[in-house]
């Protein structure tokens, strides 16, 4: 079901391969040499395929599943049909991903240089790199090994980006030190000016920026996203942070190790997060607002004062979660009587 | 009024041809061969144009017209100064848009490569497209006829896209299949990785995303919005979705046909609409909800869960509005007492 | 602290130069001839830099300063360490702004022309403009003196664009006619289509667009920002405005003088803001509404209609300030009880 002129197959496997590729037990011994070339979701495999069965909301829909094999867990096998071949794990999640990973690749491109990218003789370039058409690198940038900078990315004088880096169609880099393993994608904005204006005789008067973006290790950072470089002081994001499309980080944000920000989340200035703090979509927070290392804040919440850690918010503003379930239940109430 | 530097003016026509066009009747026929080359707003227009007047709450400003002509309605034409002359039809908003048509041509360019663009050799193109300076087509993409690929646009491998489409300028479309009729707008990024990880040893891995973007027919995207392709199942949007700029759509959602997405919207994974949806402004779906066609969703809304048919829904999160007016009414009367 | 790598340093100052820059008062005149060469804030300078200190909630800390000199106010003097040399002027904020400016330079590129960027030979350029790699300039542009048109960005034909404005990397300038002074930032829409349709048999048949975007001196625009142009009259963007980052402006939209837009504001199509509104990130305007001179609406809110001027707003619907906060301390004591 995988579209193969999107991602290169490398199967077929033998379902004892899979069984060990994703640390599960067949079953039924016998089909081991059978074959599988493709996965599906439960819902569209084929007696071709394998899909996954981990949700246990979906016992009602296994019964119609017409796939070939299905990994699941013991708990859940017995809602399988007896024609599927049946692998069981404790994370069939888990193995799914590795499924993937094992059955599918993504057509990387080969490494090389587009004859129309336009690279400074300033800039150095490490090995097994990857530049696409129109790509702009200029003078002083440093990109280490196996990075993949795809057509029409921009990155401006003097950045620095570590190994094992991709930055997508378009994405346009500036005032940044990025880490290894880091994926810029398409359209975002790194390091453009903060937005900090002071008022003098009617008009807004932009304050200098003189900071930068420091991008750690193991960076997401999506689609049409915009980072905005410190105003004196450093922007900072973590290592392992996860940020989502069209999500704003103001200048002198800085954000702890493994954050997560769904997509449109707005941070304004000088915010700063622990580690692994999730903001659902849409979330806002004010600035100069600090929010504590485990806090989760719910989609559309707004944030206006400090939060300690390991806090379930939602609401704007946002209270603890179970405050805001009652608040909502008392205002519905209210009207109904 | 209108600037013919950006649109070319195809007049002078006469009121007799223009009533022919808008369907309309010329109260006046001893006016039918007096020419109109210009049309503008009702407050705007001067004693060269034509304007139209369909809007009862701007009956009071009707007094103040000076244009030549205007076209309305037989229960507004009383409100139309006497000189002015009068052509009626029952729906002058459908009047002016064939008459906007009739009257401007947008510049569209000749069908034209630029020399600059970089089109694989393993790439199709159909008759008659315009491919602008620097547009990057991968090897296995196929483009229909009549269509426009606009400067820096960059379209990865083995895409395919129907005929009269328009991808705008710095527009990215990867991992997708588009029918006839589509505009993708500037910078929107089509078929990015979804937003999926699972945490292993603390850390956020990404799941791989092995989907496409599927778009039908008569579809339009905005500027800078995204629409992440599927993480094995596909995105889905319908046949005549119209879809505004800044608008987030991710991985596995699916659109029936002629939804409208007002500007800003985020709709989370694996939702699912039915036809002709309307999402507001900034209206904001949790993942895996459903929500009926037909139901409207008033904008900054947030939705957690299933919504039937034919609903009209407002508030975050979202009740029926009825309902939301009297919450709103309530929690305000509360506070005056 | 400043990263010369990214900002040139014009220092040394000397003490003496820096309070006449600064308009300060140096408080010990035997270090007039002490030099200075880079700046920091309160927290992170070291015994080379100069840093400010001029907000009252920083007491606490000022105490902890490393810095070997520090502007103030004769008010908060007292908290700075005896080690640190002690300027005082009445509003240290103005202050950094001009040792900013006085201490270091963006490092702008010089008037140059790329080699690869496309510019009609019926397009006009002023003295002193720099081209980026790849920027596309179509015929009948028009643009002003010591202008920077950076990489990648696109301006379409017949556009306007007066002295001293910057366009970003991938900006995309249409139907576009625009004063001296502004920097559209990356990644920028400007003219796109606006959101106009209407139902004809089942189909939502685009409204054509014949306005422009008319964008007046001063005015900057955010990364990835939208800014649609009118469908018959114009998008008008005052002198002096600040929209921010990811902003989406509709069609016929009118924003007065020196209106600032935080990050995701949506406004939408014909909503017309007096001077000096200040509208807080991820604010809602609907469409058609009038807002007064100098309105400020908090962050998150939603604006369904009119409102005066020189008022404080919040909530969705929005209220006046004061009346948001005791609303929202009714719901939550209603609850608590």
């Amino acid at each position: 079901m995988v579209d193969v002129r999107f991602y290169k197959n490398k199967g077929p496997l033998t379902l004892a391969q899979i069984a060990e590729i994703c640390g599960a037990e067949l079953l039924d011994a016998s089909k081991a040499s059978e074959t599988i070339a493709d996965l599906a979701s439960m819902e569209k495999a084929n007696s071709q395929d394998i899909c996954f069965f981990f949700d246990k909301k979906a016992k009602a829909k296994a019964s119609e599943m017409k796939a070939k094999a299905c990994i699941s867990t013991n708990e859940l096998k017995e809602f399988i049909p007896a024609h599927v071949i049946v692998l069981v794990c404790d994370n069939p999640k888990l193995a799914s991903l590795k499924l993937n990973e094992a059955l599918y690749e993504l057509n990387a491109p080969k490494p090389q240089i587009a004859a129309s990218a336009h690279i400074s003789p300033q800039a150095s370039l490490g090995q097994n790199c990857y530049v696409g058409e129109n790509a702009v690198i200029a003078a002083g940038v440093k990109i280490g090994h196996n990075c993949r900078i795809e057509a029409n990315a921009v990155i401006d004088e003097n950045c620095v980006i570590g190994d094992n880096c991709r930055i997508g169609v378009g994405a346009h880099i500036s005032y940044c030190l990025m880490g290894n393993d880091c994926y810029i994608f398409s359209g975002a904005q790194i390091g453009q000016d903060g937005f900090g204006f002071m008022m003098i005789n009617g008009q807004h008067k932009r304050i200098p920026q003189l900071g930068r973006v420091i991008i750690g290790n193991d960076v997401e950072i999506g689609a049409n996203a915009c980072v905005d470089r410190g105003a004196l002081d450093d922007t900072v994001i973590g290592d392992g942070c996860r940020i989502d499309n069209l999500t704003q980080v103001a200048h002198n944000v800085v954000l702890g190790r493994g954050c997560i920000l769904v997509s449109q989340v707005g941070i304004a200035g000088s915010t700063h997060l622990g580690d692994y703090v999730v903001l659902g979509g849409q979330v806002g927070l004010a600035d100069h607002v600090n929010i504590g290392s485990g806090t989760q804040i719910a989609a559309q919440s707004g944030v206006m004062s400090d939060i300690g850690p390991g806090q379930v918010m939602m609401g704007s503003p946002a209270v603890p979660i179970k405050q805001f379930m009652r608040q909502t239940a008392f205002v519905q109430k209210a009207v109904k009587k």
